[in-house]
Protein backbone atom coordinates (compact mmCIF):
# COMPACT_ATOMS: atom_id res chain seq x y z
CA UNK A 1 0.00 0.00 0.00
CA UNK A 2 1.35 3.71 -0.62
CA UNK A 3 1.45 4.92 3.03
CA UNK A 4 2.95 8.61 4.02
CA UNK A 5 5.28 8.83 7.12
CA UNK A 6 3.80 11.48 9.80
CA UNK A 7 3.79 12.35 13.13
CA UNK A 8 1.28 11.25 15.60
CA UNK A 9 1.24 13.38 18.35
CA UNK A 10 0.15 13.38 21.16
CA UNK A 11 -0.98 15.59 23.94
CA UNK A 12 -2.39 14.93 27.75
CA UNK A 13 -3.16 17.65 29.33
CA UNK A 14 -6.49 18.88 31.92
CA UNK A 15 -10.26 19.53 30.16
CA UNK A 16 -10.20 22.96 30.33
CA UNK A 17 -7.10 23.12 27.99
CA UNK A 18 -9.24 21.51 25.13
CA UNK A 19 -10.33 24.21 22.87
CA UNK A 20 -7.59 26.41 23.62
CA UNK A 21 -5.08 23.19 22.60
CA UNK A 22 -7.19 22.71 19.42
CA UNK A 23 -7.18 26.25 18.06
CA UNK A 24 -3.19 26.01 18.73
CA UNK A 25 -2.82 22.83 17.00
CA UNK A 26 -4.46 23.77 13.76
CA UNK A 27 -3.01 27.12 13.44
CA UNK A 28 0.38 24.96 13.32
CA UNK A 29 -0.92 23.12 10.11
CA UNK A 30 -2.72 20.09 12.07
CA UNK A 31 -5.75 19.73 9.65
CA UNK A 32 -7.50 17.08 12.26
CA UNK A 33 -7.70 15.48 15.59
CA UNK A 34 -9.18 13.38 17.85
CA UNK A 35 -10.25 13.86 21.61
CA UNK A 36 -10.98 11.10 23.90
CA UNK A 37 -11.39 11.33 28.05
CA UNK A 38 -9.08 9.69 30.44
CA UNK A 39 -8.42 9.54 33.69
CA UNK A 40 -4.55 9.51 34.97
CA UNK A 41 -2.03 10.97 37.40
CA UNK A 42 1.02 12.22 36.58
CA UNK A 43 4.23 13.11 38.51
CA UNK A 44 6.20 16.66 38.68
CA UNK A 45 9.53 16.47 40.05
CA UNK A 46 9.66 15.71 43.29
CA UNK A 47 6.24 17.12 44.03
CA UNK A 48 4.00 13.70 43.66
CA UNK A 49 1.00 14.08 41.68
CA UNK A 50 0.48 17.39 40.02
CA UNK A 51 -2.38 16.26 38.02
CA UNK A 52 -5.26 13.79 39.16
CA UNK A 53 -8.45 13.08 37.37
CA UNK A 54 -10.34 13.60 34.55
CA UNK A 55 -7.87 14.84 31.55
CA UNK A 56 -8.20 14.36 27.72
CA UNK A 57 -5.84 13.09 25.32
CA UNK A 58 -5.58 14.93 22.21
CA UNK A 59 -4.33 13.72 18.58
CA UNK A 60 -3.20 14.38 15.63
CA UNK A 61 -1.32 13.82 12.56
CA UNK A 62 1.03 16.04 11.08
CA UNK A 63 4.03 16.43 9.41
CA UNK A 64 7.47 17.04 10.80
CA UNK A 65 7.30 21.06 10.63
CA UNK A 66 4.07 20.97 11.89
CA UNK A 67 5.19 18.67 14.90
CA UNK A 68 8.40 20.89 15.63
CA UNK A 69 6.07 24.13 15.71
CA UNK A 70 3.37 22.45 17.67
CA UNK A 71 6.21 21.45 20.30
CA UNK A 72 8.11 24.65 20.59
CA UNK A 73 4.32 26.30 21.25
CA UNK A 74 3.18 23.67 23.50
CA UNK A 75 6.66 24.24 25.40
CA UNK A 76 6.74 27.32 25.57
CA UNK A 77 2.80 28.12 26.45
CA UNK A 78 2.26 25.34 28.60
CA UNK A 79 5.01 23.60 30.11
CA UNK A 80 5.52 26.91 32.49
CA UNK A 81 1.97 26.68 33.35
CA UNK A 82 -0.18 22.80 33.41
CA UNK A 83 1.06 19.31 34.01
CA UNK A 84 0.67 18.70 30.21
CA UNK A 85 2.41 15.81 28.49
CA UNK A 86 3.27 15.53 24.83
CA UNK A 87 5.04 12.54 22.95
CA UNK A 88 5.50 11.80 19.31
CA UNK A 89 5.52 8.55 17.66
CA UNK A 90 6.24 8.47 13.84
CA UNK A 91 2.60 6.82 11.96
CA UNK A 92 2.35 5.40 8.43
CA UNK A 93 -0.80 6.75 7.28
CA UNK A 94 -2.77 5.78 4.47
CA UNK A 95 -3.96 8.80 2.14
CA UNK A 96 -1.39 11.47 3.57
CA UNK A 97 -2.94 13.90 1.27
CA UNK A 98 -5.34 14.64 3.95
CA UNK A 99 -2.88 15.48 6.41
CA UNK A 100 -0.97 17.65 4.03
CA UNK A 101 -0.85 21.43 5.48
CA UNK A 102 -2.84 24.03 3.51
CA UNK A 103 -1.31 26.86 4.96
CA UNK A 104 2.18 28.45 6.88
CA UNK A 105 2.40 27.93 10.50
CA UNK A 106 1.36 31.90 11.73
CA UNK B 1 11.56 -9.55 27.12
CA UNK B 2 10.51 -12.26 24.71
CA UNK B 3 8.54 -9.76 22.74
CA UNK B 4 6.81 -10.21 18.61
CA UNK B 5 7.00 -7.41 15.89
CA UNK B 6 3.76 -6.62 14.59
CA UNK B 7 1.73 -3.56 13.65
CA UNK B 8 -0.63 -1.83 15.34
CA UNK B 9 -3.99 -0.48 13.16
CA UNK B 10 -5.73 2.35 13.64
CA UNK B 11 -8.97 3.23 12.23
CA UNK B 12 -11.05 6.15 13.33
CA UNK B 13 -13.83 6.33 11.57
CA UNK B 14 -17.95 7.73 12.04
CA UNK B 15 -19.42 5.29 15.20
CA UNK B 16 -22.03 3.54 12.26
CA UNK B 17 -19.61 2.06 10.60
CA UNK B 18 -18.51 0.02 13.94
CA UNK B 19 -19.74 -3.29 13.25
CA UNK B 20 -18.98 -3.49 9.59
CA UNK B 21 -15.33 -2.55 10.25
CA UNK B 22 -15.06 -5.11 12.70
CA UNK B 23 -15.94 -7.83 11.07
CA UNK B 24 -13.88 -6.58 7.82
CA UNK B 25 -11.40 -6.78 10.08
CA UNK B 26 -11.80 -10.02 11.69
CA UNK B 27 -12.15 -11.33 8.09
CA UNK B 28 -8.57 -10.26 7.56
CA UNK B 29 -7.21 -12.18 9.74
CA UNK B 30 -7.26 -9.77 13.09
CA UNK B 31 -8.13 -11.37 16.38
CA UNK B 32 -8.68 -9.11 18.92
CA UNK B 33 -9.70 -5.27 18.73
CA UNK B 34 -10.27 -2.77 21.09
CA UNK B 35 -12.64 0.46 20.47
CA UNK B 36 -13.06 3.38 22.32
CA UNK B 37 -15.49 6.71 21.44
CA UNK B 38 -13.18 9.87 20.55
CA UNK B 39 -14.80 13.16 19.66
CA UNK B 40 -13.29 14.86 16.66
CA UNK B 41 -12.79 16.51 13.13
CA UNK B 42 -10.99 15.83 9.82
CA UNK B 43 -10.45 17.56 6.73
CA UNK B 44 -11.19 16.30 3.30
CA UNK B 45 -8.98 18.69 0.35
CA UNK B 46 -9.89 21.73 0.06
CA UNK B 47 -13.61 21.60 1.61
CA UNK B 48 -12.79 22.02 4.96
CA UNK B 49 -14.21 19.78 7.68
CA UNK B 50 -15.71 16.67 6.41
CA UNK B 51 -16.75 14.76 9.53
CA UNK B 52 -17.12 16.49 13.46
CA UNK B 53 -18.88 14.78 16.21
CA UNK B 54 -18.47 11.39 17.90
CA UNK B 55 -16.53 8.80 16.16
CA UNK B 56 -14.86 5.54 17.15
CA UNK B 57 -11.06 4.81 17.10
CA UNK B 58 -10.55 1.21 16.26
CA UNK B 59 -7.42 -0.34 17.17
CA UNK B 60 -5.98 -3.62 16.45
CA UNK B 61 -2.67 -5.71 16.52
CA UNK B 62 -2.09 -8.13 13.34
CA UNK B 63 0.94 -9.44 11.46
CA UNK B 64 2.29 -7.35 8.19
CA UNK B 65 0.06 -9.74 5.62
CA UNK B 66 -3.20 -8.86 7.10
CA UNK B 67 -2.22 -5.03 7.79
CA UNK B 68 -1.73 -5.33 4.16
CA UNK B 69 -5.19 -6.99 3.42
CA UNK B 70 -6.94 -4.50 5.41
CA UNK B 71 -5.12 -1.17 4.18
CA UNK B 72 -6.55 -2.58 0.69
CA UNK B 73 -10.13 -3.37 1.49
CA UNK B 74 -10.33 -0.01 3.69
CA UNK B 75 -9.31 1.57 0.64
CA UNK B 76 -11.37 0.32 -1.88
CA UNK B 77 -14.42 0.00 0.63
CA UNK B 78 -14.62 2.72 2.57
CA UNK B 79 -12.02 5.56 1.48
CA UNK B 80 -14.24 6.39 -2.18
CA UNK B 81 -17.56 6.68 0.70
CA UNK B 82 -16.34 7.72 4.55
CA UNK B 83 -14.26 10.25 5.85
CA UNK B 84 -12.54 7.01 7.28
CA UNK B 85 -8.51 7.54 8.01
CA UNK B 86 -6.06 4.88 9.08
CA UNK B 87 -2.82 4.15 9.75
CA UNK B 88 -0.25 1.72 11.13
CA UNK B 89 2.95 1.86 13.95
CA UNK B 90 5.22 -0.98 14.49
CA UNK B 91 4.75 -2.46 18.04
CA UNK B 92 6.34 -5.09 20.21
CA UNK B 93 4.13 -6.92 21.52
CA UNK B 94 4.19 -9.94 24.62
CA UNK B 95 2.37 -13.07 24.02
CA UNK B 96 2.73 -12.56 19.96
CA UNK B 97 1.15 -16.04 19.68
CA UNK B 98 -2.06 -14.55 20.50
CA UNK B 99 -2.49 -12.37 17.33
CA UNK B 100 -1.43 -15.12 14.91
CA UNK B 101 -4.42 -15.66 11.77
CA UNK B 102 -6.05 -18.82 12.21
CA UNK B 103 -6.98 -18.41 9.07
CA UNK B 104 -5.77 -16.85 5.64
CA UNK B 105 -7.34 -13.73 4.51
CA UNK B 106 -10.76 -14.61 2.18
CA UNK C 1 13.10 20.70 20.14
CA UNK C 2 14.93 18.69 22.90
CA UNK C 3 12.92 14.99 22.94
CA UNK C 4 13.92 12.38 25.71
CA UNK C 5 13.23 8.79 23.80
CA UNK C 6 10.92 6.38 25.98
CA UNK C 7 8.99 3.44 25.65
CA UNK C 8 4.88 3.67 25.93
CA UNK C 9 3.55 0.78 27.23
CA UNK C 10 -0.05 -0.47 26.32
CA UNK C 11 -2.08 -2.75 28.73
CA UNK C 12 -5.82 -3.77 27.71
CA UNK C 13 -6.80 -5.62 30.48
CA UNK C 14 -11.00 -6.54 32.07
CA UNK C 15 -11.73 -3.22 34.56
CA UNK C 16 -11.54 -5.18 37.56
CA UNK C 17 -7.74 -5.02 37.12
CA UNK C 18 -6.81 -1.06 37.14
CA UNK C 19 -6.02 -0.47 40.43
CA UNK C 20 -3.97 -3.38 40.76
CA UNK C 21 -2.23 -2.70 37.42
CA UNK C 22 -1.54 0.63 38.38
CA UNK C 23 -0.15 0.06 41.37
CA UNK C 24 2.41 -2.42 39.58
CA UNK C 25 3.45 -0.16 37.22
CA UNK C 26 4.29 2.35 39.79
CA UNK C 27 5.94 -0.06 41.65
CA UNK C 28 8.14 -0.48 38.88
CA UNK C 29 9.54 2.98 38.27
CA UNK C 30 6.41 4.49 35.92
CA UNK C 31 5.66 8.04 37.61
CA UNK C 32 2.02 8.35 35.82
CA UNK C 33 -0.47 6.91 33.31
CA UNK C 34 -3.32 7.46 31.73
CA UNK C 35 -6.46 5.08 31.76
CA UNK C 36 -9.61 5.23 29.43
CA UNK C 37 -12.61 2.55 28.68
CA UNK C 38 -12.73 0.29 25.63
CA UNK C 39 -14.65 -2.01 24.63
CA UNK C 40 -13.39 -4.80 22.09
CA UNK C 41 -13.12 -8.75 22.33
CA UNK C 42 -9.70 -10.84 22.38
CA UNK C 43 -8.69 -14.41 21.04
CA UNK C 44 -7.06 -16.69 22.95
CA UNK C 45 -5.50 -19.85 21.27
CA UNK C 46 -8.13 -21.67 19.40
CA UNK C 47 -11.00 -20.96 22.07
CA UNK C 48 -12.45 -18.35 20.56
CA UNK C 49 -13.30 -14.76 22.61
CA UNK C 50 -11.27 -14.82 25.68
CA UNK C 51 -12.92 -11.52 26.80
CA UNK C 52 -15.51 -9.62 25.47
CA UNK C 53 -17.28 -6.78 26.56
CA UNK C 54 -15.62 -3.45 28.68
CA UNK C 55 -12.17 -3.19 29.53
CA UNK C 56 -9.45 -0.88 30.79
CA UNK C 57 -6.70 0.43 28.05
CA UNK C 58 -3.68 1.64 30.49
CA UNK C 59 -0.93 3.85 29.30
CA UNK C 60 2.54 4.83 30.60
CA UNK C 61 5.65 6.14 29.49
CA UNK C 62 8.90 4.60 30.72
CA UNK C 63 12.26 3.99 30.40
CA UNK C 64 13.82 0.77 29.16
CA UNK C 65 14.66 -0.60 32.56
CA UNK C 66 11.11 -0.09 34.08
CA UNK C 67 9.52 -1.23 30.67
CA UNK C 68 11.16 -4.76 31.09
CA UNK C 69 10.50 -4.96 34.67
CA UNK C 70 6.75 -4.21 33.77
CA UNK C 71 6.55 -6.51 30.82
CA UNK C 72 8.27 -9.41 33.39
CA UNK C 73 5.60 -8.51 36.56
CA UNK C 74 3.01 -8.54 33.93
CA UNK C 75 4.21 -12.21 32.24
CA UNK C 76 4.76 -13.57 35.62
CA UNK C 77 1.28 -12.07 37.32
CA UNK C 78 -0.94 -11.22 34.84
CA UNK C 79 -0.84 -13.48 31.83
CA UNK C 80 -1.41 -17.04 33.63
CA UNK C 81 -4.52 -15.79 34.89
CA UNK C 82 -5.75 -13.35 32.43
CA UNK C 83 -6.60 -12.15 29.04
CA UNK C 84 -4.21 -9.41 29.28
CA UNK C 85 -2.63 -7.61 26.55
CA UNK C 86 0.43 -5.84 26.34
CA UNK C 87 2.32 -4.10 23.79
CA UNK C 88 5.76 -1.56 23.76
CA UNK C 89 6.26 1.61 21.49
CA UNK C 90 8.72 4.29 21.45
CA UNK C 91 8.01 7.33 21.91
CA UNK C 92 9.94 10.85 21.74
CA UNK C 93 8.88 12.83 25.12
CA UNK C 94 9.20 16.12 25.58
CA UNK C 95 10.07 17.08 29.39
CA UNK C 96 11.61 13.85 29.20
CA UNK C 97 12.88 13.80 32.84
CA UNK C 98 9.57 14.19 34.36
CA UNK C 99 9.17 10.47 33.66
CA UNK C 100 12.35 9.42 35.39
CA UNK C 101 12.49 6.61 37.96
CA UNK C 102 12.69 8.31 41.52
CA UNK C 103 13.46 4.67 42.92
CA UNK C 104 15.14 1.73 41.46
CA UNK C 105 11.98 -1.47 41.03
CA UNK C 106 11.75 -3.73 43.77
Amino acid sequence: MNTTNLILITIVAEDELESRLIADLKQHGARGYTVCRVRGEGAHGERGSEWEGENIKLEAIVDAASADAICEHVSQHYFPKFATILYLMPVQVLRGAKFARTRPAS
